[in-house]
């Protein structure tokens, strides 16, 4: 995301080399800022002037921080359009409401790297949809700390790079994730129960861009062991979260969360059963809607335009 | 709702009477046409030009029938705005986009007349919201073919009228039922657990202007008695659904839907018991969601911009 | 519940005399023991040969604890029964297998004390449940420190007691809430949204007799303004939590919990009207659960042998 | 199952055949029978004096047909128990009371044949779940009209049979399945997207030994395409129902039951990508809870104890 307030950002340079080709008939816009009159009229005149049909439109007003947000997804009807101009076309409009904004190939899938340790179910859940082509990402790695997921990842034919950590070797491994992903151009990163805490360092260079799958409908059970957790509180529901990363540790911005009724039967092991089913559901939909760009920051809360 | 073609409707008068005060701050535009670039453009202008800001807004295109259907709550920055004014300036993209389309005052409360037979609960929710200002709705009547409720009513100070009906005497019921709509200048009625099929002529008459909730999740278990259709065919969930009445049976357009976990344990009173409170749920939401003019009508379906 | 090892308990005699009639077609039998061979035998034996039906029988071992729990309901195949005598017969297998155990005249409503402040929607649920009698349970009072509820109750035509509190006046408040407690024989209290912590005194006197309803999916969000701390922590749903009051807020043994969808662009306000009905039912139906004899208490949580 | 009235049922010595060891540490029993005072005395007598603990027992009395169902898991206290001098103990019981009744080794895995046609989500959630050992099943074969998903039981190491299927092969096709069923000695044959409707024959053959998951929520939208027929009509809420197979399409008795919320966004494709997890999870606690033997057959009916 670009912030534009008086200069042009370097940054939308930057993610113009990511997301691949120069012209496209379909994109997306996402922006965050001040409430104010006219923006919405702006910015659909701004796109109607340049032959652009609205396909799908959102907008939420913060009543408290009197923050606005929007996304559409504007189709050309004048055949493919450069998005380096769209872009140029747009920074006025930009400067002057004084937006936080992105624009995006809509046809561009997201570059992912996942990070798993020993459990693959949310793993094999964003394979299968990759695979698939229904899920809208482009999985470029898988990272482990662990060698198990290696033969689903060649069956996948997802490259797996097992990267061991001790307390030792931790930032040599993060460095060596961070340069994973940077060598594969890559989008952002997913924690698909990836058992190890990141450092603040990583957390910092991958603000945003980083999704973890928490298994504890959070606040409730935060850190190690949740199932268990839930097990000794006695709750009659369990339930996963899927957060941006934070370097505080399980309080990040919340994408998507969901429960599953249990029983005062249900071993700890049986809710860590009934518990996988959730947790990759809840991941998939934090996925899929990151990589469409429904996603925005409220602070330490998200907008989520989901359908 | 007035569809716009070359004349201006007298439709649109009549709704004026009905909306009362003829200023305000705050509107609500729903409308429907055919898919074509440029109408949020055109919309967002024409009140960005008048001083309005847009609040909340919400768009879908049907893409099997490129169909277009928008709401938007618009804010005025400049002190009242006289409602007919606004409709007028309106006119002519209504006509040129061919909408069919509708322009409320957002603080005005919906009138409603409610129906009920001899179950409580759903009224009693209703009532409630009313009660305490968070429905937005006015009641301003009940009609039951029964007297049971009429307690009730008089406890929250709204007019009851007890119109028993009998196989001779349904024309002239429903006849009585459509003059207290009329004398009350209602805007839409609830049929809150009322056990009686409209004729045929009053579900015309009232077209996309009576909800029912019906106790099943449609389309399983039309008709009488869904519960113990439900018990009988041994269903693990139970549901409720609301829907606009239409002639046929349980067939009208679906607003709002819920369910909830049975088990084979349950016997028939105890999956009514049960029941009772998701049908006041979803009613609830679908009265709510119309009375704001979030639902719009796609053909046999609906649209619902709820938040 | 008797603890009886030794010798008779005067537990169960102070319960026989609130329990009303002396003889009965149906007893509740519920207990809990160190898990060993044959308890189900000797029981299930001990009532077939006084000429009972078993009509619901549950049970639980904890598998961490190895502690058996039960509950069956008795139907006497030889005309009314008296519950002192079955009592007795029951006397030394309890013994025997070390129970804490408790026996009801099934056909026994439990006289019930609800606690409301100013918010009715839980209370207006139980009387409505206890006024068309599919609610199991006997309301003989209700107390507030406020006078809001009081047409309510004359309404359903149950006692009202308003009993304001101060800081300075708590502990006489709390006498006289234990005093109509104990003057009408209840058998437990219900916070229905009653805004004050109850004194340790208070909690120890009726522990495992009173019930609260807490607006927030526990352990997330204890103490004051849950729906608040649910708005600034962007979760994406909103739960309640039924348990029993503990002299540690918010942490007594969980008896019901249900949460309900919500998103970013509900306000505060909104989440506290969503939660309304979830709150309603989710103390619905730990009130008849417990009327019922269907809780167990195992430490800090519960066994809940619901249907 | 067997029926018991006057002669020794030959069915139970076919089972003994297939339920593999001859002594065990815990049995399941379950049965069915009219209600009658003394059964469950009887049945926990009996096992009690041959030295088990019961550790699980579930039971209900349909109170309309007055039959009774019982399941109840034993754990001998004194060593392994020959299996058949179990069932020859019980059989007088069994006579005494006309029950319909069964007895399993509970360390008994049941084999398993899945039928699967071109979508594997719910034949990779059952081979997930047996190859990591959570599903207490035994897959022994897979068979299908297509070869699409033999790569994936090539992995998981699971015999795949390829069985095209015409309208002049069908009846030799289902021969074949047949065959291998019996060849593997299998148990139940779970249809895991089965796009084949199965012969009255081949329904009667297994019957109470085949599940099925139908990807509507029952008893609406049955037969062919059931989320595009729920997109038509428009509801809010899709589901999946597992249940067993009988001649009459999606009319045997529903076993599990699930939904997930929808809107009018989501397009028919959406609705099968949505609808994929809940189809899963549904039918993996079907096969689940079948495997454990929790499922009894109550006419058109199901009773399940679940956890």
């Amino acid at each position: 995301m670009s912030k534009t307030q008086n200069t042009e950002s370097t940054k939308v340079e930057l993610e113009n080399k990511d997301t691949g080709s120069s012209s496209t008939h379909e994109v997306v816009l996402k922006f965050s800022c001040s409430d104010q009159p006219g923006i919405v009229a702006a910015v659909a005149n701004l796109f109607a002037l340049q032959g652009f049909n609205i396909r799908e439109s959102s907008q939420f007003e913060d009543v408290h921080t009197h923050k606005f947000f929007m996304r559409t997804v504007l189709e050309s009807c004048e055949g493919p359009k450069s998005i380096e101009q769209v872009k140029t076309s747009f920074e006025p409009i930009a400067q002057r409401y004084g937006m936080e904004w992105s624009l995006y190939d809509n046809q561009y899938k997201p570059r992912v790297v996942i990070a798993v340790s020993q459990w693959g179910h949310c793993l094999e859940n964003l394979l299968d949809g990759y695979k698939r082509g229904t899920l809208p990402i482009d999985i470029v790695a898988v990272v482990s700390n662990h060698a198990v997921m290696q033969p689903l990842c060649e069956w996948y034919q997802v490259p797996f790079h097992h990267l061991p950590v001790t307390k030792d070797t931790k930032s040599e491994q993060e460095a060596a994730i961070l340069n994973i992903f940077s060598d594969n151009n890559a989008d952002f990163l997913v924690l698909a129960r990836y058992m190890q805490i990141l450092s603040n360092d990583l957390c910092e260079a991958l603000s945003g861009k980083a999704i973890n799958i928490h298994h504890s409908f959070l606040p409730g059970f935060k850190g190690a062991k949740p199932y268990h957790q839930a097990y000794d509180r006695g709750v009659k529901l369990i339930g996963a979260t899927a957060h941006y990363v934070t370097s505080e540790l399980d309080e990040g911005p919340i994408i998507e969360q969901a429960v599953e009724r249990v029983s005062h039967a249900n071993t700890p092991e049986e809710l860590v059963e009934i518990g996988r089913d959730i947790e990759a559901v809840v991941l998939n939909r934090a996925v899929r809607w990151h990589a469409q760009h429904r996603v925005l920051l409220n602070e330490t809360k998200t907008v989520v335009f989901s359908r």
